[in-house]
């Protein structure tokens, strides 16, 4: 399968596992199910969904096994969308093409659509599937630490507080680094941590290989998200273009310029190929996602 | 030692669990962790750790067993404090005696505050203890799975959804208690359930018993809470007082009377007492605990 094939595969597979997972929208309080499903389907890149199905490949994972850990990544991701799209948060009023939460249902639903995909992203987590044995439920504890770790103060949350108090400042390289290795870095490392924790143990060698590979991968795709910002407009990107600058945000483009921030994309994207070289073919999907992201134009 | 003294070691034991595991005001982002102890520490009548620790003494669980599971409930409950009373939900300016968290910190704060403690809630109950085991291994699961269940959106996030819709609405009684079987009821049941799951594995018939006094329970709890709004001042309840009324929402109170709810209290808590019988004396803190919620002023 060539890897568009692949792609499209996996985010239908992605598509299908949330709405399973997802209340039906006739189960009350039903406008609040019927919010957070407008939130999560039907649209969305699903890159934290394929990044987990990528790395599930280097450690053999069954598909199966990586679904549930895909989801909960993408709602984790999904309720920090919805919250940071917030009139006290960075008020948008555009996602992934659509009108955002609040504005197409309230602020109050709006609330409690992020607190309900939080809880539910640790719930479909912490589900034992049939035949589950001491080994997996002990790995699954290991998941689930993972990733409430990569979402809170210290991990996404974190980064958010710390974005809040940039506004207006000018940050060092390393102060903009610190804040986007919490806000996107630390669900992005989850992701792929997440996926080779789903199959057969790691060598140690090769989890420190992967962990590399995890932080670099999440810096990149800030980067590459920066410079799309600065670039795009907004019915490519699908969100408002060009935020950051209007919320007078320090972004890798403000800081090192445009030609500067594609050659730091440039370094940091050899430096993933390299991080992977050790897997050899079991990394195929992870290295044609990376390209993917650095390529991507939306 | 008296249920007094009982009451105040564990209120002194959840706390100081609390302290050790929210991160320190010192650690980045700082403002967002003295936030979240700001709202979480120094006040509060640690409900839901009471109930779990006087669960736990049913299954003959190890209180240090229990701290983890009884902080990870109070953080729940804490995080839905500080939401609900964001200015686009019950937009409250009172809690615990002292400003919320809103309006000592700012919206933003409070809103990823609230998001971190229930991420912090999650990761404290997938601490795997040293010398865990398979077998508590996958109990820690079916503790998580039912924590998220509870806080999600069949459970507290969707009594909120609710409890919002319901303002201004004329509700039957049972009408109302779906709500609150939802809105306080889901977590007060899950504080007895998990206590209970903590230690040794109860029979069926016991948790048959146990989970119909976990559901009464939280019934009850919310039939004191609106005898004692309508009654209390300000001062008193450390929140603000009469705001049911205010905000036109329903009470037991607003539908039954006074008197009549004074009456459905009496009677849940008969149904309460009679549930824990078969337990003998391993029951003696949760009976008395029931006593203390239906004969608390504040």
């Amino acid at each position: 399968m060539d890897f568009p094939a692949w792609m499209a595969a996996m985010q239908q597979r992605s598509e299908e596992t949330l709405d399973r997972l997802l209340p039906a929208a006739t189960i009350a309080p039903q406008r609040l199910h019927q919010a957070m499903r407008y939130a999560t389907l039907g649209a969305g890149k699903r890159v934290r969904p394929l990044l987990c199905h990528a790395a599930g490949a280097l450690s053999k994972a069954e598909p199966q096994r990586l679904d549930n850990a895909a989801a909960a990544l993408e709602l984790i991701h999904v309720y920090s969308l919805v919250h940071d799209d917030l009139p006290c948060m960075d008020d948008d009023v555009l996602r992934r093409g659509k009108p955002t939460c609040h504005v197409e249902f309230d602020e109050a639903t709006a609330l409690l659509v992020g607190d309900a995909l939080q809880s539910l992203a640790f719930q479909v987590l912490a589900e034992q599937p049939s035949g589950n044995n001491e080994h997996t439920a002990a790995r699954q504890l290991e998941m689930l630490y993972l990733l409430a770790q990569a979402a809170g103060s210290r991990g996404m949350a974190g980064g958010q507080a710390i974005d809040l108090a940039a506004v207006d400042q000018q940050l060092s390289l390393a102060e903009l680094e610190f804040m986007h290795i919490h806000k996107t870095g630390a669900l992005i490392r989850a992701a792929v941590l997440l996926g080779a924790t789903c199959g057969k143990p790691l060598t140690d060698e090769a989890r420190r290989h992967l962990d590399h590979y995890a932080k670099i991968i999440g810096l990149l795709f800030q980067v590459i998200d920066d410079i799309l910002d600065s670039e795009a407009d907004t019915a490519t990107l699908g969100k408002t273009a060009g935020k950051d600058a209007a919320h007078n945000k320090p972004t890798y483009v403000s800081l090192l310029g445009l030609s500067q921030a594609k050659a730091k994309a440039a370094e940091l994207r050899g430096e993933a190929h390299a991080a992977l070289s050790s897997f050899g073919d079991a990394a195929r999907r992870l290295t044609e996602l990376t390209d993917y992201i650095c390529d991507r134009r939306f």
